[in-house]
């Protein structure tokens, strides 16, 4: 049988091209250093049919587009400096639908304060957005420079736009699910006040958890630290969801998930939901006392 | 009747995103000035059914998708500094094709010097290739920073990968459709010698002519300066097709198009086509003499 790429999977993808290429380094953003500046890069496109629901309207779907990107320099505690927007349209997309989605564009960049410096525009079969998002830093934020004993910390609580996509109206939940916002300010504090490591989280918790890992390491987190309302599970149960599946396997919160020495306080809101260790393993221990391995499962593109 | 995006056309759309934003250049590429760097920065997302001949390879695509975007560093004469590459694949399309684009990328890098520094990759309908070219420069080379009497010259001939999309077979035009070059090393030597302004032929001369053009300034290029071989124009007659329109009008050459003072001469091969003046026109002498303002018209999506 001819192996397809949907019988690799994203991931594998990515690998292959690791393997192919000396200067990509395996974290949220590229870095190039020159003089003695590091500029960071990301670029991620986002498809109608695979990251955008069903209800979510034109401005909202321009603003993701950039959000997505910001997140990835949130991640490293990198300083906005430019976003390029490529974006693709089918032909017989209404023109104040375009200006919808270049409006949500605008507004984002004026939100997180990164102007849109330039971009393309084609024709193509469903609406396509591929930002590119460039800053500044100097010493970037890694996600596997953390050390034994760090606490593990989250940005704000997670789940709630995975709960969001399986629901209508407004709420916390589609309003986290529709509108998320990127991090990009409490990246920059986090990294200031010292922290070790992060990432954001896109794919859920146990899959960015699991590409933070590092050889001998380990990671311990408490479900009764994650902070999951009794609301959020009697909705994901009226729905017959796992509310512990939303939680830790959907992500698309774009909250960060850092780490840093438990002597360090932030001035920012954030939960402590764990800790570094050397068990080598990625696990939780959950409300009821057991102890499980966390499952790698995240969201993955190609799987269907 | 509803307006939609193919009823407005693709320079408007950009016109309209231009007119929204007060932090994109109408150039080739955006400018970043921080210290006493410019980084310069560009983006062109390339989709399957619209921008690759049906006859090209995977590994074509890929070599494309670097070669489109260097071209525009090139145009502003900066030094490569990084690549960035998100890809949208069909889920079954063969892991040995997504090798091959991947290979094309990897080889189009090193061709250029441009390291691939990081990426994305998603799941779409059809192959979708967005690059992002990161270069930097002092004092980038813009498109409309001529003086009157500057000659106006290109980095090679054009119009033969026009002829090339319409030919099967191995030879000069189809060669120059399916692996086109960016003239990267040509631009820098061009921005350093002196010369005024410059941009790449992406949807054709006259199209870039007029995208150069500043008000009271004009152009007058030559048809018997371009070079136009007889080879050329018996293929294009036995096609039913106006060689005059095919170097004019569809680009997709990435030659360069530059204007420089009629003191300075280069150390590349170049050809001059025509000279700057005051007429207020883009202007063409045809061979029997006659002068005709040139058509607007190049490469447009949305209109099929």
């Amino acid at each position: 049988m001819t192996l397809k790429v949907s019988d690799i999977g994203e991931k594998e993808l990515i690998n292959y091209i690791l393997s192919k290429s000396n200067h990509i380094i395996p974290d949220d953003c590229a870095i190039s250093k020159f003089s003695n500046f590091d500029l960071i890069s990301t670029c991620d496109m986002l498809i109608q049919s695979k990251h955008f629901p069903k209800n979510m309207s034109y401005f909202q779907m321009g603003f993701k587009a950039v959000t997505v990107n910001v997140s990835d320099l949130a991640s490293m505690g990198a300083s906005p400096l430019g976003f390029l927007l490529a974006i693709g349209l089918p032909k017989d997309l209404e023109y104040d639908s375009f200006k919808e989605i270049i409006s949500g564009v605008l507004n984002a960049c004026k939100y997180y304060n990164i102007p849109l410096i330039g971009g393309d525009t084609n024709e193509s079969s469903e609406i396509i957005i591929c930002g590119t998002a460039l800053g500044l830093n100097d010493k970037p934020l890694m996600k596997d420079t953390y050390n034994d004993g760090d606490l593990i910390c989250l940005s704000g609580s997670i789940g709630l736009a995975a709960l969001g996509f399986n629901l209508d109206g407004d709420n916390i939940y589609t309003d986290k699910a529709l509108n998320p916002k990127a991090r990009l300010k409490e990246g920059i504090i986090i990294k200031k006040a010292g922290a070790t490591s992060s990432t954001d989280i896109t794919d859920g918790l146990a899959s960015e958890l699991y590409g933070m890992k590092k050889d001998d390491f380990g990671f311990m987190i408490y479900e009764d630290k994650l902070e999951i309302s009794d609301e959020f599970k009697k909705i994901a149960s009226n729905l017959n969801l796992d509310y512990l599946d939303l939680v830790l396997h959907v992500g698309e919160d774009f909250e960060l998930v850092f780490t840093m020495d438990k002597n360090i306080s932030l001035d920012i809101d954030y939960i402590v939901i764990g800790e570094v260790n050397k068990s080598g393993k990625v696990e939780i221990t959950l409300s009821n006392g057991d102890v499980k391995e966390m499952d790698k499962r995240g969201y993955n593109h190609y799987v269907s």
